[in-house]
């Protein structure tokens, strides 16, 4: 067989993640309602995401601390201290909400797990990603899970190197193109792109439409056809 | 040879930590002096930082969050807005701040990395341990990085069988008894502890005094020659 190894996405590809992002990203809207207009939040809250990024990564503990930045800023430093306590609140809801798997998953890595390897790979917080993945009950399908702290192609080819055959003898699927996709394609595997119905704008890129190793899947449940028409 | 691969803690073993940790505790408590003594603070600090362990985990921006939730409770939820900044700000310069290898690290890492197997096994945010490896220098002394959410014996075991030939013929090197020392040992390892002047009172434990695979040192430069000495 030329494809021994499956590599999966977690957020928004197992389970959801964004749609909670979102949703705490509304209390926060809410919470603010009287300091700033949702629009104007919003683009704050992006901007010190972005100068965050390089230095708190992605996860609910920078999201959260981000959050409090923007509350400072949006208020001259003013904002009440309810406020404050609200976020830290929202954020430890939002790292111990359930995981439920998405519709699908199960199946298909159950029918993938019995003919190839399947490896986690996702970004975030160590100790949440491991807790999400403890608490969606998906851990045995596993033979290996990389929690990394970027996704390019040098990271997909240390981690097929390390638990496949290489790239070449690899699929990877996730709901990014930039992350999951892209990457993956110049490392040398295959990759497939199963949508999520939001993407966190900091994901968004151009499909590789043509690509010869690439597809795109309507849903996680074409995948192990899809892995089985390579070959 | 028995011993081909070994296992070395990073924080407070090969660069300082908790004294930085320490400074910006010292610092957290004289922007709190007018709402609580220093020794109510950390005993506060230490409640929240202990209730939220199993939420945040180990590392930076957990710390930065709970000293937030700290200046809420200790203040009524009515800590001047100036605080919640200057704690914010504090985090990011811990994130940022340099990282100097502590002395003999780099000379004892050149002598063991010529005969054995170097795995950088550490708790703590995953973006911030990768970047202060970076900053070291010494990245390319280590032939595998670790980056565990909880160090237990079972993640020595499954470390030094994924990075090395199995526990039986790895030596475990680090600062704290709690992490580095015992699940180590527990594990089959031999160990090595090599003490930091202050230790997070989380990580205090009794010396396994006696243990026919345990070692006290006084410096990490001692300790090629007690690997050696291990046969």
């Amino acid at each position: 067989m030329r494809i021994t190894t499956v590599g999966l996405d977690a957020d928004d590809t197992l389970w959801h993640n964004e749609t909670l992002f979102r949703l705490t990203q509304d209390r926060f809207r809410a919470l603010m309602a009287d300091h700033a207009s949702p629009e104007a939040l919003d683009a704050k809250l992006a901007e010190v995401e972005r100068r965050n990024l390089a230095l708190y990564g992605y996860g609910v503990k920078g999201f959260t601390l981000s959050m409090i930045e923007t509350a400072m800023e949006v208020t001259g430093a003013e904002a009440p201290s309810k406020i404050i306590a609200e976020i830290l609140a929202a954020g430890r809801e939002l790292l111990a909400h359930p995981v439920e798997p998405l519709p699908g998953v199960r199946q298909a890595l159950d029918e993938l797990s019995r003919d190839y390897r399947l490896v986690l790979i996702t970004k975030g917080d160590l100790l949440h990603q491991e807790q999400k993945l403890a608490a969606s009950g998906l851990g045995e399908r596993f033979a290996a899970v990389e929690i990394v702290s970027e996704k390019d192609a040098a990271t997909y080819d240390r981690v097929f190197a390390r638990d496949g055959d290489g790239a070449a003898r690899a699929a990877m699927c996730g709901n990014s193109l930039r992350s999951d996709v892209i990457p993956a394609l110049e490392a040398g595997a295959y990759a497939a792109h199963v949508p999520y119905h939001v993407t966190w704008a900091h994901e968004l890129a151009d499909p590789p439409t043509g690509h010869p190793r690439f597809a795109e899947l309507a849903s996680i449940s074409d995948l192990p056809a899809w892995v089985r028409s390579l070959g």
